[in-house]
């Protein structure tokens, strides 16, 4: 089979991953469709956590067809007895013929497992189909999976000034409706979303998913299918009213904060004063937080930064300008250009009236201010 | 003959306009192509001032076949001798069938005569084809020719977090290489390239067109084929230093100052210190300018914005933070949001790592801060 067909027929199954990507934390996204003569004999993406992998399901859709036929994955198939038995045995066991792969699971002590007991039984594989785009679906996942931290996503809305809000603190609504609804995507793939106390005391946000709409449809997505973020709020000076809307469902909110009995009674989770690379090691560790989103002022916006721990910038920008008494974006004091934080821009999109950018920090550029 | 296939001929027409935007001013830039059976028999486009319209070079390329053939032009024919004699004349002369018309003459003194011609001559006539996309390639001559200002561009180049400078003025190379070349584009089809005087100070700044790309092809334009804009700099306090660069070429720099002899000595146009209204009114009316880039700092550009006089704003974004300290995009003070200044984007573009943006100010929504 050429590579513009598995290409093709990869396009399917990472179609079916993107459909389950608010539903699967903290397990991967995975899609799988099984092809047999040119037609897909199978479907299957990840269900929830404690249902099935996708190979099972297009397994069993596929039937004893599956003899013979070709399996295309999103993610190296599994080699490990957990909630479900290996899917690389199912495949094995449905005699499919070829297995290709979008990408190897990145936890080393892992991969390659999968496709080692599928070569074993002598089915072909083919490894790298589509692999950044399976990579891009699931990249908390794989950044932990590979030894690292969290992926954290930053986001700002700021002017074409470049500011936040007027000096009064007045920021409600600078970018459109369409841009506060693309901001929900982001909510809705990370397990938590971080921002500091002073955003709940301006705002009262709640920072949980509300609405979300299916970017290949339009259609608007059942929330019972999507896995709601932990809300994170960093409070170091104990300055959250109990009165904050967020706790009314306090079983999904983290507060990092001294110790405060009232919430311990409400049933929030508390976390002592930490750095914010402590704190980053903690939610993937004690709660599988895989992908963070930072929505918070510029001072939060500007630590997350210059700790290095931003992955990823998005970065929503109004046709606008608020003048220059208006709220900085952030609060670095740069005396030299070449002290800049510099960043790649990799996707530009319209978002209604607003634009939509999404850049990396380019790392090793960033010099600290002289003390 | 099928809109579609208007269509098709006048984008010919209209790629002839373009080929010649750098080299008429202050005429606009007119594309014409002749078809006779599906095939193009003649092409033209304008001449530099003194040479002829673009419909003679077209004519006399298609020779006696024109008799019975389309003509394409992107601007009503002309109906009165000039420099040239009519070139709706020539159409009748020729014998052509049909004319399509891209848009009419905007000077509604002259508006529909070239069409009128045509029509008593027995040729049909189309107006309206790809109007939009003729307008854009004369912008200026076509406000002018309605009765208004200069069509004004102000271009500003900033970063991520809306800086165009340190605090100690250093900005070299905010944006790449291609977003400075970008630039020398709209320096090309302006009339004049406006500064303040502290531009020349802080950069000695020469604000001419020295290296063109042709958009469509990539070939550079020979600079011969391109009338340089007038350099118009704003020098209320004489501080314009006689040792600035820009005075090499003396006569195409016009400096609005309190008069200075050393200036004529040198060749240099001076006009009397008037408001940036004014100045325009004076630009279109002794000079013929029609297309005006504003070039400047933070102070030129809040003053053009306030004045209600900026026709289009072209922001440059660098992917990078210079923080809070750094010069901020624009001077205005406002203190709530209803007095922002609002655009309407409508155009995005990558220019290697930058973006660059196009918008119009949004009339009417703009409020003085209070006094």
């Amino acid at each position: 089979m050429t590579q513009s067909q598995d290409t093709y027929w990869m396009r399917e199954a990472l179609s079916l991953a993107g459909s389950a990507q608010y539903r699967t934390r903290p397990n991967p996204a995975v899609g799988c469709v099984i092809v047999k003569d040119g037609q897909i004999i199978g479907r299957g993406a990840t269900a929830p956590v404690g249902g099935s992998h996708a190979e099972v399901f297009a397994l069993a859709q596929a039937g004893e067809h599956a003899n013979g036929a070709t399996a295309y994955v999103t993610l190296e198939p599994c080699a490990h007895y957990g909630r479900t038995p290996p899917c690389a045995e199912a495949l094995v066991k449905a005699k499919i013929a070829r297995v290709v792969i979008a990408t190897l699971d990145p936890n080393p002590l892992v991969a390659g497992k999968g496709q080692q007991i599928l070569q074993d039984a002598g089915i072909h594989t083919t490894v790298g189909i589509l692999e950044k785009e399976s990579l891009a679906l699931n990249q908390g996942f794989m950044k932990v999976m590979s030894g690292g931290l969290p992926y954290v996503r930053l986001k700002v809305a700021a002017s074409l000034d470049g500011r936040t809000a007027m000096a009064s603190g007045e920021s409600k609504w600078i970018t459109g409706d369409d841009a506060r609804q693309d901001v929900q995507h982001w909510r809705a793939i990370s397990g938590a979303v971080i921002t500091g106390v002073d955003t709940i005391l301006a705002d009262d946000a709640q920072l949980n998913v509300r609405q979300l709409i299916d970017a290949e449809t339009g259609a608007e997505i059942d929330l019972n299918q999507v896995v709601q973020p932990y809300r994170v709020i960093l409070d170091r000076q104990v300055r959250l009213p109990l009165s904050a809307q967020l706790l009314n469902q306090p079983t999904t909110v983290i507060v990092m904060t001294p110790y405060r009995a009232e919430l311990e009674a409400l049933g929030v989770i508390q976390l002592p004063v930490q750095s914010l690379s402590e704190l980053l090691q903690t939610l993937k560790s004690q709660y599988q937080i895989y992908d963070v989103l930072v929505e918070s002022g510029a001072t939060l916006a500007t630590s997350f930064l210059r700790d290095g721990l931003v992955d990823e910038l998005i970065q929503y920008i109004a046709p606008k300008y608020l003048g220059q008494s208006a709220r900085a974006l952030n609060q670095f004091e740069f005396d030299e250009m070449r002290q800049s934080i510099d960043f790649e821009l990799f996707d530009v999109k319209r978002i209604g009236q607003d634009i939509r950018l999404r850049l990396k920090p380019i790392v090793g550029n960033f010099e600290k201010p002289p003390a």
